[in-house]
């Protein structure tokens, strides 16, 4: 890349989301081990955040199905932190409208070692999600609101979301892509509009990108020129699907002086590499034809999953289309 | 992806050169029957032009180590042809400057089953590019001039190469990002550039992008949105380190009423399988460190070759840093 068109912006801030997207592969069974060396690379990177998992509903999600990060409960967080006293790095932790306890399960910050809560909901759980919102900023938490699937919405009822968030206390409004169907003037369009009902009550926004048509990285570029300033991305692009724009492109185009791209790389090489072999991510043709066909990811993980069926690319294109 | 977001624009042609820059990977040692797959499959799509391979020297490269399409004979090119004679497609080949013996191996367009010649050379060949490119146009050839490693040249040099190129019969000009390090930002910069150097005289410009920063598909998009008309793609995005841009995302998101992209996916399906277990291509953590140090791939395509220097991307991130 050429230094003169990597992007310098003091105001971003930079997200890592590696266990909690990442999680949706592998059930949120990550070792303590490879947490902590994530929560120390992304600290020596100078990574902003670190979003660790979700804290979800154990009557929900039976315990003996998934790994400690789709509940982060508070002592396990402490684990992690306490084993790295060195790291200076905010903690995030997402929680789902519909799925979690977070009456309960959100304690107040100053008992936590989380900083932030980004609430995460579908445009008809908006109601619970300004509660939710409610709930963890008046226990002290900095405050994100993650609408998801953003380009299944009809243009009304994203509006009307926004406008109701716009008097919330979120801090931050995360563009999330769950399908990986935005193009990047999609994601300039997208941003202006967050823009517009965020910038007046000094709220910032932030994307969430997938990268089901190789685009999460350019749609995180896009989004940052176009004014967002709060971008996640995991390391070597792990997450559901297509995976999520890879740490190491972010680090190796924005605020390059500031970050440190070199533990990115070291962690990939120690810990991704053996990972790899374990799970699977990344934009196959799969991910790609339900990007293409705006509609969420599983029928291509569906497809994926079973050797009869994956790779079988020209059968899941006519399967996307009979559905049209 | 939104339907409002997908671009038309009846000058858009595509070419696919998946078997002219895929060729870089496996010695151009493509079956004849899978060259045929492709060829029918590119002409079933409605893809305009096919780049079947190169007319490199066999003086250069000797024949025992290379397949046809490095050399693309006409009696090759032409048992192509003649096998699938209903299909409708523009075929090109490229020329090598200092490869290749253009003279004698170009032969009149009237006798030849190619429609177009493309000149690929470096800013140092620019006089022999000129030559070239004038002995194509007198044969009867379309003509495009691409010059190879933009991102690797000052900018007085490349002013002065597209000033000379401005006065030549080569109808096409193309940004050719062979380190695959630019930013959509660049993209759009270079395409402004080009297309001052080439409009006046009715010249088009097209991207040739490489996907080392996941960015081959996104930088095409840019540069159409800024009136390149000529865009490069490859089947799978199969090329050369991290390949290209793939043909089905780029069939997805243009002129998507005058495409047909089903045909492409089921040759993935049929055929690309199977490719993907003899050779490798993709945006590998290597390719993503040469792009970011702007360098050509070679380094990251020797570090993946040998299996005790793959996946060792913090390695070879410290030996480019070294070499800064």
């Amino acid at each position: 890349m050429n230094e003169q068109w990597k992007i310098k912006n003091p105001k971003i801030k930079t997200l890592d989301c590696t266990i909690r997207d990442g999680g949706l592969v592998n059930s949120h069974r990550f070792s303590f081990e490879f947490v902590l060396a994530l929560y120390r690379a992304c600290a020596d990177a100078k990574v902003d955040y670190i979003e660790i998992g979700y804290k979800n509903s154990d009557k929900i999600f039976a315990p003996d199905e998934f790994g400690d990060w789709k509940y982060c409960k508070e002592d396990v967080i402490r684990r992690i932190v306490d084993d790295a006293p060195e790291a200076k790095i905010k903690l995030s932790c997402m929680v789902d409208a519909g799925k979690s306890e977070w009456k309960t399960d959100v304690v107040p910050c100053a008992q936590s070692p989380l900083d932030m809560i980004r609430v995460a909901f579908y445009a008809h759980q908006v109601d619970e999600a300004l509660a939710m919102i409610d709930d963890a900023w008046n226990k002290g938490y900095e405050v994100s609101a993650n609408l998801m699937a953003v380009t299944a919405l009809e243009e009304p009822i994203l509006d009307s979301v926004l406008q109701r968030l716009s008097t919330s206390p979120a801090s931050v409004f995360v563009i999330v892509d769950s399908f990986g169907a935005i193009i990047p003037s999609q994601a300039e369009y997208l941003t202006q509009k967050y823009l517009n009902y965020a910038q007046d009550s000094g709220k910032e926004v932030g994307m969430h990108a997938h990268n089901n048509l190789q685009l999460a990285f350019a749609n995180t570029l896009k989004s940052i020129q176009c004014g967002a300033t709060r971008v996640d991305a995991t390391v070597g692009g792990l997450g559901r699907g297509a995976g999520n724009c890879p740490m190491e492109l972010l680090l190796g185009a924005v605020n390059v002086e500031q970050y440190r791209i070199r533990p990115i790389y070291k962690l990939l090489q120690q810990e991704f590499i053996a990972l790899r072999q374990q799970i699977e991510w990344g934009p196959f043709a799969e991910f790609m034809l339900t990007g293409q066909h705006n509609v969420h990811p599983k029928a291509a993980i569906d497809a994926r999953k079973d050797l009869d069926t994956r790779d079988r690319v020209c059968d899941l294109f006519d399967q996307l289309e009979a559905q049209k």
